[in-house]
């Protein structure tokens, strides 16, 4: 009886993936180490570090974290497209200069205006439709929109690595959790597909909101305006104020993502935190400091002190995007 | 064989209830019956309207709907208590006529000062401090508080057919979520206790919060001001912001629930909505379309033409509170 429950026991320890690797796509060294030595101390109930379930928190940022953001954040992509999709139905909604700018694909006039022509360009794209209907426009461009130079489907240039990451720490009881600058409704058309992660999972930036009731049938109106802006200060105060938990798990990639990593790991007992450091020129981007988008500059400095793992793309990482079935 | 495990079967059955009556303190009557139906409709795979575990979500009101609100918001009970033991500690907080008369409980004048005379007591109890300790107030309050006439603590007033709902609703695979008028941060102090609602679970209105590093040690704190008021169209919409899921399932109990009710049930597929009816004046409170809190007008005339359950809590609850321990 005892021999057929340990046979049982190893089939069922295999079958789920227990005694393979959890994370075939990092390389050894120490990234991979430390991650399972954190998941290890945090599972095993007789460890001092252990961590009950409920508490097992993850949080991961999305440009740059789980997906690539270059040339920019493929949010702007899909708002660019948008754009040039209604203007060609209607060129009347062109009204200013930044628009026309936008619609052309001028993108240095468009930079030129800063935060407020981007704002333009958001609001332009991202409302005036209910939330069902913009989450079909974002699957329906998803479907065939193509990254510039990679070629290939934005929503498969996500990263293998962390995709393993993330399905690891699920296996071992964490809840994994998105807290991104991106649009939550942008978000939510394709996360749970790309990553499994459900839409109540998905923390976000948000534009205005309404609810009404349009021929007796009540909607969501995405309304002109921001609500919520998740960078920097404001991922921890989304984090507390949606989950009321306060993560022991963040991976970010800017420093915009200080903030929540700087909050996680000042909690009491085991905490874990990452920068993914874009070293990888050849297979995805080389990044830093003087980036555009996804600056990293603090987070690199202070993350040795900090005990935060730096992952290197280009080193710990042996493959970065899934293969295309 | 066969016997041997249907006999485990049978056990396992009435091991976890699904073989006792899943709610023992509601009275026999159409509201129970009708509950009872949806529920086995949505969980039999065999049924046309069969909904997947991860759609099954349930959303509750909390004040008049899990718990008693009668004579106010028991939020605003703190929030008093919480003023004199501020004043007695530091009368210069007494600044202005409003918060004289609050601290004197002088409901009269508190009252005749509106909106904004409460909004100035709440940011005085509800601000300048951060979130961990805000939390252990509300706790320490929880402790030694009673109600004025039911000389009971508030936790202590909830409502046993809820409970047995609520946890009804878990183990057929729903997921219970709490959508409230009152504050986030308020609620996490007790619900997870109270009603087996984890911190994620609770949706609320909220005082606007920031981000801080004090003294090398970073504190979500609570600050002046309001960002959100979770009531009548800001219900569907906090729910579409943080869940992105349209719930299968509400109740509530006032007019301030009718939006959340009304996008529930406005879904395709199979829904429903209940709305407590406060007829109880001896075991509880019997108020309605009058009522200074949890006004119940709209709900009470359209309910009937919506198929939106009422629940009479006289006639259809045999217990209102859990017995003391």
């Amino acid at each position: 009886m005892k021999i057929l429950f340990l046979a049982f026991l190893v089939f069922v320890l295999s079958a789920t993936g227990a005694l393979a690797d959890p994370l075939p796509s990092w390389n050894p060294g120490a990234a991979k180490q430390r991650i399972v030595a954190f998941v290890d101390r945090v599972t095993d109930p007789q460890s001092s570090h252990f961590v009950p379930a409920d508490e097992r928190v993850a949080v991961f940022d999305n440009d740059g974290t789980l997906w690539s953001e270059q040339p920019v954040y493929f949010q702007l992509m899909f708002a660019l497209d948008r754009l040039r999709e209604m203007a060609q139905a209607d060129p009347s909604i062109l009204k200013s200069d930044v628009l026309k700018a936008a619609n052309a694909g001028d993108m240095k006039a468009l930079m030129a205006a800063g935060t407020k022509g981007l704002l333009e360009v958001v609001t332009a794209t991202h409302s005036g439709l209910a939330v069902d209907e913009f989450n079909k426009e974002v699957r329906a461009w998803l479907k065939t929109a193509q990254h510039p130079t990679k070629k290939r489907g934005y929503d498969t240039l996500i990263y293998q690595p962390m995709l393993e990451l993330m399905r690891y720490l699920r296996d071992e009881g964490f809840k994994t959790y998105i807290v991104s600058g991106g649009g939550v409704h942008f978000m939510r058309a394709f996360v749970e597909r790309a990553y499994k992660i459900p839409p109540e999972q998905v923390i976000g930036s948000a534009g205005k909101s309404s609810y009404q009731v349009r021929d007796g049938v009540p909607v969501i109106m995405k309304d002109p305006g921001i609500a919520f802006i998740d960078d920097k200060e404001g991922k921890p105060v989304a984090i507390d104020s949606k989950l009321g938990r306060r993560p022991i798990f963040a991976a970010g990639n800017s420093d915009g993502d200080f903030q929540m990593l700087e909050w996680t790991t000042a909690g009491d007992g085991p905490r874990f935190a990452m920068i993914i450091h874009h070293t990888d020129a050849e297979r995805e981007w080389a990044y830093d400091r003087e980036s555009h988008v996804g600056k990293l500059d603090r987070g690199l400095e202070e993350a040795g002190q900090r005990g935060w793992q730096l992952v290197d793309m280009k080193r710990d990482w042996s493959v970065v995007y899934p293969r295309l079935p």
